[in-house]
């Protein structure tokens, strides 16, 4: 699954299905484009009229409020008609009919899919399979990758630190079942991010996860030593057979994020997390609600990256791959 | 159920409850409509403002996300506010509260209720109670009507063969059960279509079907033969009392469109599906996705018939009984 | 729980919690402005641009479609796009994760929040939290007020009475667990209406009711002697325990409003109800559909007086505490 197919012959992003594979370039240009977004929020009118009259299919076979939420609000700034369908997987259960889905669809000239689904490569599935003038933008495959929430984050970082080529960042928790990690190394290490370390409990951790770019550590405050960022993970508990942690005590303990143990980051050290928190499992509220988080920066940047990614991948904002 | 009620003492169609009844003036206006609206979904910008400031209730005591999306789609297109409601038939068993329900709504000013039921009659009871500004399109009632869904059939019909008046249509299935396979034949023989065929074991005919205008055949390459339109109607396995077919392969076997069956037909046949379609069930993938289906064409027509439809009984359109 | 915090420092309204604690000024401007908005529903185009490029939010943690309904026609009118949220409870058990919703909610630069929850307070808890860029209105916090309901329903007695000053009013029904006859009391009294009478079982009366203001009586012909106004409460069976009421027909003999019984109050008396009405249960068919009843006129009323108190807390009219 290489970002290949993301791009036109002329070489311009038509979908967002990952981040590998994307040039420097286009993650740069979909960031710039973000930050004019960014002002547009505290607006007195929050439109503009980029997708008037387009059609976004807001198509997600595995449910998120939270995350369906954030493009439904971007989509419908940009003027977009927004249609959200929550198809069962009962009855899409065979990968025949979520084409026979799409098909209908665009049928109906829909112009943009964002597809969820608990599925690696449901969303490249279906961008294999749609004509040129539709496009898919991946809103989380399985454990495949999540490259919305992945750029959010390095906009939120460069926003506070301008650039990613002096950075120390370290990635914490569930490295093993996270498509957020996976695509958060891959855009730190595109965009030249000189050391990235992830923290966990051996079973949390991919084998040769060193060949993803990346510096393993099992014990945090080692992994946490000087860096100048934190991105906590969620813990999916459901996610987890009961054998991968010992308890939630343990791994609060172990790998939980409070002052203490953030205090061997570097002093002007930013507090990440994707959300929703597990208050006192993941992280310490002291933490998390604390001078060092950007997690409602997070939030706030997610929908004018949305914005972004939506306008470029409809062909809105000019983006080539060789500028 | 005749459709007079239909149209106004002046002959302006205002609500669309079923096919039955209707002039051929109405039916080939509406069919004139849609055809302005056919290139409209692949403009730039898929908006006009024929139903602006209009208040669209989708009204879904019978739930189908997929009829629900073409009518939200084409609602939207024509810049009305749309609003998705799926009362359940818990809170509304008497047919009492049914009118309660619909009456609160007009009294909201909403301007447009599109009806689904799995009661017969429940947008013509409702069409009767409603005052004069507000219109009702019944989008599928029990086993009586589904005419938007037969006029986007008659409309594909068209757009291929241009007149009814030298066709054989066959509609194949569950005609007995199937409120599409009723409005589609009144469509036909209102439009002219000289023979209109059914097929099906005789556990799926309904008792003197002749009377409905139609010729019933019970062997399906016999009810094939020579046909311009092949329509295959859903299998609804869940509709049928176990003893009505004798399984599944049995029936594929007899009534299954594939390749071989339809080759029977007239070299330049149509077939045709209101979808979703259960391939191998009805119909096989090869035919489904062949060169003779227009699956797809149908699902296309259908958002610009039913803005069609839309704009005309809430009088975006003249329609005049009488032109 | 009083309205102080609803004014901000220069006086203007910026959130609708409660009417307790509101200025007679505030409730008239609302009455006024909807006064606005009620011609509004019959015209041809039935939107204005007053919260155009607003994000408006239904946060609904207690599910009731038919409020939810109403706020969304009322938010579109004004041109605001509108997101529906349903959050489960289930995820959302302690205090503080409902204002990590809200906290989420507010980083998208989202800008009024329709909430409505099953535990009192829920709405004032949340407003406490928001920055001063985000408005609260309640919908119905558990047993404690539902003030949008009070208003839509003293701007239709003063849209059939004129004045207030010389009216009696009864409210009949479960006053001890409703929330809608709280905020109707304290509207009335603010209003200066001079006597508001309550009717119902001991077992449904709040103890020391007489402290609210209003006069109880257990006799309903006695209660109901000579009023201008009756307002029934929807009698909640799901949130009685068995022994409040003996059955359900021993309550419509004693409690449910007939024609014999309304005989007793003022020969124009008005007929009010919240909806949805409980047919032969606390009111009769006959007087629901008779000439006294404005139930549908109170719906109607209603999007015109959630229009004006969106459009007050949004400042899009201004408000002055002190005129």
């Amino acid at each position: 699954m290489k970002g290949d197919m993301q791009y036109d012959s002329s070489g311009r992003l038509r979908h967002f299905l990952t981040i590998e594979g994307l040039e420097k370039e286009t993650l740069v240009h979909i960031l710039d484009t973000a930050e004019t977004f960014i002002s547009f929020g505290k607006r007195e009118i929050k439109k503009v009229p980029i997708l008037r009259g387009k059609t976004v299919v807001n198509l997600f076979f595995e449910n998120s409020t939270r995350t369906r939420t954030t493009f439904e609000i971007a989509a419908k700034r940009l003027s977009a008609d927004v249609i959200n369908l929550n198809p069962s997987r009962m009855s899409t259960s065979k990968g025949e009919s979520v084409l026979d889905t799409v098909r209908n669809l665009e049928a109906m000239h829909t112009d943009l899919f964002v597809v969820r689904d608990a599925h690696s490569g449901a969303a490249y599935l279906i961008a294999q399979h749609v004509p040129s003038h539709v496009a898919i933008i991946n809103a989380g495959d399985g454990r495949h990758a999540h490259p919305t929430q992945a750029m959010l984050d390095v906009f939120t970082i460069r926003q506070h630190k301008r650039e990613f080529k002096n950075l120390r960042v370290a990635i914490v928790g569930d490295i093993l079942h996270s498509r957020v990690a996976r695509s958060q190394i891959h855009a730190l290490n595109i965009l030249g991010t000189p050391e990235v370390r992830v923290v966990a409990p051996k079973t949390l951790l991919p084998t040769e996860v060193e060949r993803l770019g990346v510096h393993p550590y099992t014990d945090m405050r080692l992994g946490l030593k000087d860096v100048d960022v934190v991105i906590m993970l969620r813990l999916q508990l459901e996610r987890m057979q009961g054998t991968l942690i010992a308890s939630e005590q343990e791994y609060f303990t172990l790998y939980g994020l409070t002052a203490e143990k953030l205090a061997h980051a570097s002093p002007d050290v930013m507090v990440m997390h994707p959300g929703p928190i597990n208050r006192g499992l993941e992280i310490d509220s002291e933490v998390a609600d604390g001078p060092h988080s950007v997690i409602l920066n997070q939030v706030t940047n997610g929908i004018a990256v949305r914005m972004s990614i939506m306008a470029i991948v409809m062909g809105g904002q000019a983006d080539r791959k060789q500028a």
